[in-house]
């Protein structure tokens, strides 16, 4: 496991030591890539339909189409390559029915956006040759060669330890060890965290757009029918109040379907991101599995080396190998930190600002209702 | 049943001719009442106690000491006199356990204070003999020589409307009972209004102390929850964050409050109001069957004239009284109509206000939270 020859010169991936610890290489510039316009196309003289995604990268600005069995493709290649030192997050769920219906495709299309945008804010990943083949293929042609090329490719699985080279001096196993051991922790109580926001937003969903707008449209239709029975009472100048009963009832009508349809504005995006951090850590305990096995077999070099089964050289190449895994997944945390911060800074805000939108609207709009009747 | 002496000379109640129909003589001032300050008493050297409400009428501006089985009589009193043409809404439950309680007793004096108010908005109650009695007696042997004559008192029941003088023509059969049938499916009708609000308010009520305040609580733990996990983090500069994820979270929590202690400052007294109003038309009903029984009286004056039972001198009586007694039924209806207007307008305006209110400070507490969250 420890003890793979060396990757060739090139695709070499450095770390280096940043303000935060190690970290990954940034580029310059930073790739984005827009998905959008799914269009329906047909295969085999139209017995097989699929839907397909325009996708334009900030790099060429021009768009390439893909299927999702193509992202799905991608994905495993990104797995195979980086999937022993970084998470890379499952897709959006395969659908069998539905596939087609209008809502399915703005949701995938969605998802598979926050996908790619995850990608490509990954130094490693974002500039892999794979990545840059997806989004960037020139024809037919060219991604057909692109495709066979990856799928040979032989640096996968921990291979890819092989071509990190850490611009720092190795570190010793308990160090090595400490940082895991927190990583562990903290990935599993966001893990925790996150699970519980997503309940807790769950139900908040359902009573938003359950019993709560109910209850609101039965206050206004009891204020509707009151007016209408003061309509009915035959005394003259009463117009102005059931006018205004009439009009706070309908406010609160208005009320329940805002309540009813605030969650897409809001919570949904709340919703998303913590279902996107779902499935990044549901990533690390396989990272950081594979971390911890390395460790193990460090741990018995000792023993390895007296009962002669490696030599001490291959001690000291295994103890190499172990602080640029420990540095790989230090610069790969570090990115998930500066990521995390960036992410529930922008989706609390959304959120935020938008509950208070709703809640100034709310009261805008009582405020209105309540102007319609007069002090006596 | 019609067919009584009239009453002597002094205490008639006349009825004008108003723009809305037929209206009760309204008084200059508008007498009020201020119901306030519970004492405990004592009596028969401690073994019996009991609670005193101070009530100071505008007129005098001299408090006097009543128990609760004072107001009781003066109630029992009041529907004997004028029940048959004045609704007169009950007293608030008596009630045997907690009486003592403070909660129990301030809510017990602010509905007593509401029923004076209703009993001293109505000109032929609040200015009959037995309530200026109850709000301005001098002296303890005032208030026992009153009570005494008081309980006295011969002009009861149906003898009412003998004591009622309208200043207009007399009204035809037909259209007594045109009128008698609009107040009829009116009060009923605004009866099941009533109802129904109260339903749904109740209804509110629950879900605003019960499950609402709980989520939005869980809400706010979640995000604090999420901070202290990034919190442990070890990734050095995201206190900016962390505290506003606590911030965000302590918000929820004060907005579960909020909503929990809301119905307390707006819903209560929608509440109250309705309640006070499904206590006065379940009144109706009784008032009501007297004026049909005695059209039904009338109805069969014919035959009895026919058949001898009454001269045709009393049918001419009949006729005249149930005119009177559909002035007075309208009197009081148009009575009824005006303050239903003015409590409405009142009740209703107060009720958006406090809403808006709520959702102003809501939008207010998580416009600063949404502040905390920078912008990368």
């Amino acid at each position: 496991l420890l003890s793979k020859q060396p990757a060739k010169g090139k695709d070499k991936l450095p770390i280096y030591m940043g303000e935060v610890g190690p970290v990954w290489l940034y580029p310059e510039g930073q790739l984005d890539c827009v998905v959008a316009d799914p269009k329906k196309g047909t295969k085999m003289y139209g017995l097989k339909s699929y839907i397909e995604y325009q996708v334009t990268p900030s790099t060429t600005n021009r768009p390439v189409n893909h299927r999702y069995k193509h992202f799905d493709w991608l994905y495993e290649r990104l797995l195979d390559k980086f999937g022993s030192a970084i998470p890379i997050p499952s897709l959006p769920d395969k659908q069998v029915t539905g596939r087609f219906e209008e809502e399915f495709i703005k949701m995938r299309m969605e998802r598979l956006q926050g996908w790619m945008t995850r990608m490509c804010r990954h130094p490693i990943v974002s500039y892999s040759e794979v990545f840059q083949l997806f989004v960037s293929y020139k024809d037919e042609k060219d991604w057909k060669t692109g495709k066979r090329k990856a799928e040979k490719d032989e640096t996968v699985g921990v291979m890819i330890f092989s071509t990190i080279e850490p611009e720092a001096p190795d570190l010793d196993l308990v160090e090595v060890e400490q940082k895991c051991e927190m990583f562990s922790r903290f990935t599993k109580a966001m893990d925790d965290g996150v699970k519980d926001l997503l309940t807790v937003g769950q139900e908040h969903w359902k009573r938003c757009t359950g019993p709560l707008p109910k209850e609101y449209q039965r206050i206004g239709k009891a204020f509707q029918n009151l007016s209408s029975v003061f309509n009915s009472s035959g005394y003259q100048g009463e117009a102005t109040l059931t006018d205004a009963l009439t009009a706070a009832g309908k406010t609160y009508e208005e009320i329940a379907q805002m309540v009813a349809e605030q969650p897409k504005k809001d919570l949904h995006f709340l919703m998303e991101t913590n279902n996107e951090y779902k499935g990044l850590l549901g990533c690390f305990p396989d990272t950081i599995g594979v971390h911890k096995a390395a460790i193990e077999k460090v741990k018995e070099a000792d023993k390895l080396v007296a009962t002669s089964k490696i030599t001490p050289q291959d001690k000291v190449t295994m103890a190499k190998r172990i602080s640029t895994m420990s540095y790989s997944l230090q610069a790969e945390m570090n990115h998930f930190h500066s990521n995390r911060i960036y992410d529930y800074n922008r989706v609390m805000q959304l959120y935020l600002e938008e509950q208070v939108k709703f809640y100034e609207t709310i009261a805008e709009k009582l405020k209105q209702a309540q102007s319609q009747f007069v002090t006596m």
